[in-house]
């Protein structure tokens, strides 16, 4: 390998200095240190003053200004910071991994964009007359590193623009003038510099709203909001992980893909390699071009005989001519059939038969829950959760809605709705203790930029219990502070949710034990008749975060319901294999990744809560 | 909630009993505990020998003995165990929860299967004869509890079969007998019975092949192999997680529909609702059904005027007669053509139009990679990583290659081949370290019954660094050993690959910097024109675990590479704006789970790896 030297530290130890300065905690895959390291500390960074160190990132905003007097060549914080021993950091490393030369190989490889090192591309160093101060961001953290660059070791005007991306050596120091900074990076070696086409970079102006960032889903993590959401996002999965490890629930990676299709009469995503195949039909069809050429001219020759047929009756003359012309006319007609047959049965053939065949052996689709396959799981192995995208063809607002949507699913044998609920609330609490503890930085600055109840709503949701009332006590509720009634057995509106969980309790409510007709049919169906072993989970702010219920594990009672909805027993009975063998009480829960961002953040928007929304008419990027 | 009382012990605190009994670890979410608790124990669970625990399971096989002679209506395990005070662990469950109520309505709501409590269903308790002897899973461990109940509890018959559901209180004892239990529970209760349909569970015997298993993934979990494979599935996917999550990435969702679509001419799924609005077009042809059957009509009127004709003119008969029938038949020719020409224009519709018309308002895919789409996240967080299905429409062999399968893909902004090369060896030895850990009784299972070298093989690469040559090395060496010479360029076969990491080394190798056009036009291009900065990490026994690479960071060579490879540039001008604006160097790398489920535990199919496999043909559970 000695052909391509990397930055790598993780391979070979470091020469050690003498006296041990503060450790800097280093990325182990590159020299690189993460901005968190340093600015994620207590003391912002304040403790490792005075170490050298290499960090990455990208530009936020950069500017020039003139240099108060110095001595040229040495950049104020060599100055103010002397090196630990005489061999600098970066020597070592030039020693130990030849960067240089492959720095060398790199420019003359061709980059495209600005790129150099040490000292300006265009010329021996000039004397310093101007400094560039750089705030950068390399999405360890919320925060930015303001980096002081010498105009003596970069051209500053292609280092400045907001976007370039710079890989620089330097020495931690606390700003001499006191400012916002705890403490900045006085460069050393300007390592790497890839520059932007400032004509077209989107994302050159400073603040940008989030519709506008929208339409740069590949670019807008680069903006400090959607970086921010992002970690707050990862936080989030990594704690759904880590609440049902620690709790003894296994992980199963459920299907996507299913020809399982209970959604009744709702659309679902159909998944086929077919229309490549209709291209080659369709290709086919071309081919007999020619034939079809032939039909049009053979129709305009009939329209023309015709006419000719129309004139010898008219002018009443010789019947022979109107015979020969009569038969001519026919033969015509015979072809024409003939031709048009055989065009119409490509058409068909088309159609019929290349919709019927498909990769699968049967109509496919895109799952839009994991949940039947995920109780196959947990009818052995007990307690099972599942996370990953599911999918909805939607058609309601694409700011409330998205066509491809991550989603964790629990289920739990031997376990009632009570159950369910609890562990539902749990979840949702540790969600809301760990966010806190883990992004401080950027919940703060979703307070600031986003919501500033936030923090409160989730410090308040993390520390009492939510409220639990059946869904026919809501009703009660709402009919005491409504002159519209609410009928017993419509489906709750998110208005009324609102009012429950934002004015009545002001916390979260567990409404349970829903009208039958409003739920699925799989859930348990209670002595009533009426009702369902259901409950949705409604946070003020946010509205429906969860919705789960107790599974119907009578073998009798389930078919019943499925033959009421009208649907075919063979397209689900390996579902009903897990009621006829085996079969126990349990219960479950579903909780869109999505929804608990924008809980969290007090996002509005569901396309800001994911990298890439999905919607109709929007998968461009 | 008075009205559905719960088993759950996490809202109120269960009366201490004096002297403190050493602690079962209970599952948060019902009195239940998971039989991990027990036999997860160092001591196989006999610390807990007199406690009284809820366990629930399913039986995996059962046998009624003789009861040697012991005073009936008491059954040994009470005998041998007196209870530590006057009230029962289940006499405070009933007080508190209001148990035997909620049971008693569920007899009454009907449950399908076999289903009783406390004594057989059939009568008063009978002077007890014999004995039931079941070994129960729950999943939650590899190992099984030996469950002892009288026939005084319950009838035996109901309990014994194989797949039957139980819940069940007793008290943890040591057997009398010594034998291969550490400990066995002696029933005192049986609270919930869920019975099998004996002639159609099809897991009724003993041992069974994981071919015949296969036909019934959404039962096959409840064998004892394919619950510890789904274990060891879970502790991976989770170490996943733990490695990146505590080296600084950050994960991230991408997404599963995309349209960017670079493979080139692979075939890749398509996504629409397309062929139920072409259902819709069928179904208007269909209303014109009548029409067709006129044209029907016509077509055959016209065939009996064109005979009609025929005879006419070889009868020589009058002209004025052969005129009339010609003129006739014209009449009902131009009536044909016109419903031909409406028939054919509504199908040509249903082809054409609806084809093209689509939700995301052009072709739609799943993705077969995120790689793209994470670059777009590394160019600003910097490290990070996805983990979730993919896509491929595979036509191999459907033990070799699955039609949806997980990935993890991980990118690395400001690193180089090497970076990610050590990444990646790093990653696959933490979860050599991790399994062993976490799932050793699994292991000890795959040892036993698949492959007794996984074990050694998995310790052996979490030991020992792995071999790292370059492909022209590799192709040398191979040449070294071969008598039929393998050319510079050729992509290695899995022959080769299995001489390299089996027989050579013996031990993992790094395979880096592949010729060019047999690696994805996106990694970087090397100085020497011929090869691309990729890599393959090749295994003993398992073959390829991940692939990867440094990327192309330089505008105009991607550009370049693109081109000479027929990509259309407006399909992937996003990903190229990620090189125009504050273009890094970056490597990253992709490993399938189903890959390391089977290096780590010796399976061969890689159907087995995976819950629900997907393949041609078979997506149908």
């Amino acid at each position: 390998m000695a052909s391509e030297p990397s930055l790598s530290a993780s391979n070979e130890s470091i020469p050690q200095m003498e006296p041990p300065p503060p450790a800097v905690e280093r990325f182990k895959y590159s020299a690189r240190v993460f901005l968190r390291s340093i600015l994620g500390r207590a003391d912002g960074g304040k403790g490792l003053a005075g170490q050298r160190v290499l960090v990455g990132g990208w530009v936020k905003s950069g500017v020039e200004k003139q240099k108060p007097g110095v001595p040229s060549s040495l950049s104020p914080g060599a100055a103010a910071h002397p090196v630990v021993k005489d061999v600098t950091c970066s020597e070592v490393l030039i020693n130990r991994l030849s960067i240089l030369r492959s720095i060398a190989r790199i420019l003359t490889g061709g980059v495209c964009n600005a790129l150099s090192i040490g000292k300006p591309a265009d010329g021996p160093a000039k004397p310093v007359t101007t400094v560039g101060y750089l705030r950068i961001s390399d999405g360890s953290c919320a925060a930015n590193l303001q980096v002081v660059v010498d105009s003596s070791l970069h051209t500053l005007s292609q280092i400045l623009p907001t976007g370039t991306s710079i890989l620089v050596e330097g020495v931690i120091a606390i700003p001499k003038a006191p400012g916002k900074y705890a403490v900045e990076l006085e460069a050393e070696k300007v390592l790497y510099v890839g520059g932007v086409d400032a004509d077209k970079y989107p994302l050159s102006k400073g603040l940008l709203s989030r519709a506008f960032l929208r339409a740069y889903p590949h670019l807008r993590p680069r903006a400090s909001m959607v970086a921010s959401i992002a970690r707050i996002r990862n936080s989030l999965s990594h704690s759904t992980h880590q609440f049902f490890q620690s709790n003894g629930f296994l992980n199963v990676q459920m299907p996507i893909i299913t020809t399982t299709n209970l959604r009744n009469h709702k659309k679902m995503f159909e998944v086929s390699i077919l229309s490549s195949k209709a291209d080659d039909s369709l290709r086919l069809a071309a081919i007999n071009d020619q034939e079809a050429k032939t039909l049009e001219t053979i129709k305009a020759a009939i329209k023309e005989k015709s006419k000719r047929i129309e004139e010898l009756k008219r002018s009443n003359s010789n019947k022979e001519a109107l015979l020969t012309a009569l038969q001519d006319l026919q033969k015509a007609n015979e072809l024409a059939h003939q031709l048009e047959h055989k065009h119409t049965s490509i058409l068909t053939k088309t159609i019929k038969e290349d919709f019927s065949e498909n990769f699968f052996g049967r109509q496919a689709y895109l799952s839009s829950s994991t949940q039947l396959h995920l109780e196959s799981y947990a009818c052995s192995l007990s307690c099972v959760y599942s996370f990953g995208p599911t999918f909805q063809v939607e058609d309601g607002q694409p700011s409330k809605s998205l066509a491809e949507s991550w989603k964790v699913e629990v289920e739990l044998a031997f376990a009632r709705l009570e159950d369910a609920m609890n562990c539902a609330e749990d979840f949702l609490r540790y969600l809301c203790h760990s966010i806190i503890e883990h992004c401080p930085h950027d919940m703060q600055f979703m307070y600031k930029r986003i919501d500033n109840k936030c923090i409160d709503r989730i410090k308040s949701m993390g520390s009492s219990p939510f409220a639990r009332i059946s869904y026919t006590e809501a009703v009660e509720i709402l009919n005491k502070r409504f002159e519209e009634k609410v009928e017993w057995g419509t489906i709750l509106s998110r208005e009324h949710e609102s009012i429950l969980a934002d004015e009545i309790y002001g916390r979260p409510v567990i409404i349970y034990d829903h009208p039958k007709d409003s739920k699925p049919f799989y859930l348990r169906v209670r002595d009533d008749f009426k009702t369902v072993s259901a409950f949705d989970i409604i946070a003020p702010k946010a509205g429906k975060l969860v919705q789960g219920g107790q599974k119907e594990e009578r073998l009798d009672k389930l078919i019943e319901r499925g033959r009421k909805l009208g649907l075919v027993q063979e397209d689900y009975d390996w579902y009903l294999d897990l009621r006829r063998h085996g079969t126990v009480q349990h219960s479950g829960f579903s909780a869109g990744l999505e929804e608990i961002v924008m809980f969290v953040t007090g996002l509005d928007d569901i396309r800001d809560a994911i990298p890439f929304p999905r919607n109709r008419g929007s998968a461009d990027t």
